[in-house]
């Protein structure tokens, strides 16, 4: 596996500012870098963008919008104007895409949250495409189901996209998410056939796993065949990066060019 | 909501012996008693099924076998070796239920260990209806697919079910591991058009969670709407007990009998 599709998180080494990210990730031969918001801040948002063109690097999207669901319309309207900004930002990025965490209100049914899901991304899509940014929902893991997105699996991810009709509102595929799901392999296909595999996101899923947010796997350390996913999500017509996110509380201890260069070994032979 | 349908796991008070558990759930006004193996450890088996029943409760089950799949034959005649004792094990104690925790080997595609779970479970199916004890095949959370279950949502269970075709093969509904479904309410109402509604059991999602095992929620803390599914099992033809199953180190660590209180006060209230 050469690196010509490797795209790596800004989170995946959360220690270094994006500064050092762009020139370390440059220099290990990564070709493509994912900006989270927190990444940014202080920074000059395009001159950052051109910045990681300058080291030889696309900006492959940024993450993360999404949040929609909340109890009072206050709070709805509050994630709708935050996603506009988000989407603003990847424009002056030079992101082609933005990920959405699409979110849940905790104790509200999750139908519910659906609905607000799609109403938010139907209100900030006329932004989207003024400027030429493309959404991505990604389907989040059960686990996260109560606070984190109500969009839980691949199927629902294609529905709501179906829904919404824009090509525009894609599909961020996470193996972490979904690597479980017995219907994975036919839903990518179906996401293919819509034209809607926006991105591909890597990592592992650990035996025990610690943490339900910050253990994350390295790739190969995990029971996820990430190759036999990759191969589904190529053969339904994804060309796209293979972006590593990974959060991981024990990695982010670790020196991060050592890091780094594990995660660069690790991807040639299991991703 | 009265108490007599309120069955309560050994394991939700661990800190007890089941001498003691046996004495307090009753003096609480619980009608029935769900035995984890670990609970009877060097007692005679069937005299404490009797002294469950002497103390005016039902024996509901006992958790757990399952854990069917390993990389080895081995491994797997060692599986079904254990299943078949605890089939013992529930026909001494008088329950007329094993709970399977059908098991996963960490790394091995889910397919195949689908299929060990069948093969297992078709293994010891004679022995189980030779003593007249059912098998309840328990879909866990995804967030366990790696290496407890690789039966994650009630479709999966109901599916191998189908394919297994006894009267002594059904389904434990709980709440924890299903409430993020889309699909569970239909589900739940193929699985009592089969007859296989077996048992239902109760806790809730707390919003963090902290530990991927032992941080279960009491009724009522968390985001799941109990009292909806309830409403869908029964709808479905359920008419069994609501099972309190609690792992909880917040909770062990209480004083137990405070713990109970709590326990049935907040079944009253939000199951």
């Amino acid at each position: 596996m050469d690196l010509n599709r490797l795209c790596v998180h800004t989170i995946t080494t959360k220690p270094w500012p994006i500064e050092t990210a762009i020139e370390r990730f440059s220099a290990h031969g990564v070709v493509g870098m994912t900006v989270w918001r927190d990444a940014l801040t202080g920074r000059d948002i395009s001159a950052t963008g051109q910045r990681i063109r300058d080291a030889g690097m696309a900006v492959v999207s940024l993450c993360r919008g999404g949040f929609f669901p909340a109890e009072t319309a206050t709070g709805r309207q509050a994630a709708i104007d935050d996603n506009r900004r988000a989407i603003d930002e990847a424009a002056a990025l030079g992101a082609p895409l933005l990920v959405l965490v699409c979110g849940a209100a905790p104790g509200q049914p999750l139908d519910i949250s659906r609905g607000q899901i799609q109403a938010g991304i139907e209100a900030v899509l006329p932004q989207a495409q003024a400027v030429g940014v493309k959404l991505g929902v990604e389907p989040l893991h059960p686990m996260y189901a109560d606070s984190r997105s109500a969009i839980n699996t691949m199927a629902q991810a294609n529905d709501i996209c179906a829904r919404i009709d824009s090509p525009f509102v894609g599909v961020v595929v996470d193996v972490y998410h979904l690597w479980w799901d017995p219907y994975l392999q036919v839903e990518i296909d179906r996401c293919g056939q819509m034209g809607k595999l926006f991105a591909f996101h890597i990592c592992d899923w650990r035996t025990p796993t610690e943490d339900l947010l910050n253990d994350r796997g390295q790739m190969g350390e995990g029971c996820i065949h990430i190759r036999e996913i990759r191969g589904w999500v190529e053969d339904a017509g994804f060309d796209g990066y293979n972006e590593v996110e990974i959060f991981s509380n024990r990695y982010w201890a670790l020196e991060q060019e050592q890091f780094l260069e594990r995660i660069v070994a690790a991807y040639k032979t299991h991703a």
